[in-house]
């Protein structure tokens, strides 16, 4: 048996998490969008101090223009196409890249509430594990699949960092938890079954805040969740490099960032292609 | 036979660089680096304004973290390594997300000079017109080579870029021409042997050479070369933000540009890891 292999596996990777956290003050970043799959940018965010990146199979659609896609909302009803191979290759790229001491989280067909049904068996994590994962990026929406996942995870090694959200979440990235008193019950039932780092979704509508600021809601949210729960939190969505102070100011320890960086290495790249044009 | 279909597809390919030509008065550029194999990146490229993309195997090399290898002069020594079909998968996607306007020319193993014998079939050249690219980005030292890829490339209905260079280049991108005369011969037997656009490696030192200027001697070269031939003539290497005015002023009519692209999405990158991580 390798009980014991995976379990020092997996002490190393949770310190890798929570040294970064306490590096950066009690906040630090799970980076990825471009950061997580593109080695090049991976080594970048890396360079410049990230400790944790992220691949997932969406961004790697939108990466490989798979059928086209070029927005987040159409490569999530698309992303499960990407192989579970696929990912392991990207992973073991990063890994590559950015040596050992680097926290790497996959996200892969059928650790997100897929619009299909996949399946993963135990040769997916041990694929994964392989490639150079520390952990397995969870948006399941049901305590039931998450528990499985956990199981089968903590066998290879793999720790999870799984999510709650709004039953009207637009994509599900979590378990559903409308009110403060229901997020407490599910936070609490999913640090019981093992997951090993809990997020809430913060995607919601920002319209109507101040700028700088984030919705009282989720302010309340994240602290009911810091609040519930011993292990390391995160929040996923709608952060970017106007508000990010103000999720800082919650406690929360892993701001999970993707999009802003797609953001702003596209604006640099369109900038620049202006001026070499004579636009600008 | 489908010789009138090719000839056909060689016609519009062609149209697309001399109209891009053309809209960017007399200098526009081919668009690689990060905006050449990451299909993000290359649609903000579009959407600034660049009609011409070149994915390639050494920038998928360094995307895909591919042995670890994080610089281009590393990725260029195990290019070879990355198939054919990753390349036609790339092309494919890069072509799903821009569309069928833009002109995309493709490096891969054994359009340039390899450090190990990779010999190109009919089905290469086959699987890459499939996959949507309009040309292949030639990279050879030897005319003989060159004229074999030329006749096989149009049968398929692939526009050829070759490029001119130096014998003591670090890497030899290019037949090697070392004096303008020499320089005026190859270029001639380029055109003759059918090469569609021909460029010249502009690569070498800029030491000593006054901010935003280019040394004389690649104007003088650009400028034979401008002179000689009558198809439309390229630049790659060295071309940056603060220099590319100097190549404008040459009348090369292409200015390749990759290096400068995946430095300028780096730092914009590593910029926003430390704003989100404190550290400025």
């Amino acid at each position: 048996m390798i009980y014991g292999d995976m379990k020092r596996k997996m002490e190393i990777a949770r310190n890798k998490v929570l040294n970064a956290i306490s590096l950066h003050g009690g906040t630090t970043i799970l980076s990825t969008g471009i950061t997580g799959d593109d080695a090049r940018m991976a080594k970048a965010a890396v360079e410049a101090g990230a400790k944790l990146l992220e691949p997932n199979h969406p961004a790697v659609a939108l990466a490989r223009g798979h059928k086209g896609v070029t927005v987040m909302h159409d490569a999530e009803q698309i992303r499960h196409e990407i192989s579970i191979y696929e990912m392991a290759k990207v992973t073991r790229g990063i890994r590559e890249v950015v040596g050992p001491d680097i926290y790497i989280t996959v996200g892969i067909p059928g650790s997100f509430t897929e619009v299909v049904p996949v399946e993963l068996t135990e040769a997916d994590f041990k694929m994964i594990a392989e490639a150079g994962a520390d952990g397995l990026h969870v948006h399941k929406s049901d305590l039931r699949d998450i528990r499985e996942i956990v199981e089968m995870a903590h066998r290879h090694g793999l720790l999870i960092d799984a999510y709650i959200g709004l039953s009207t979440d637009l994509h599900p990235f979590g378990v559903p938890a409308d009110t403060i008193e229901e997020l407490k019950e599910v936070a609490k039932e999913m640090e019981k079954i093992g997951v090993d780092f809990i997020g809430l979704m913060t995607g919601m509508s920002y319209e109507g805040i101040e700028a700088g600021d984030i919705p009282q809601i989720i302010k309340d949210r994240l602290q009911a969740l810091i609040e519930t729960v011993k292990v390391p939190t995160l929040a996923e969505g709608g952060i970017n490099t106007e508000n990010f102070k103000a999720f800082i100011n919650t406690g929360v320890n892993i701001l999970v960032v993707g999009t802003a960086f797609d953001d702003i290495a596209r604006n640099a790249i369109k900038n620049t292609v202006k001026l070499f044009l004579g636009k600008k």
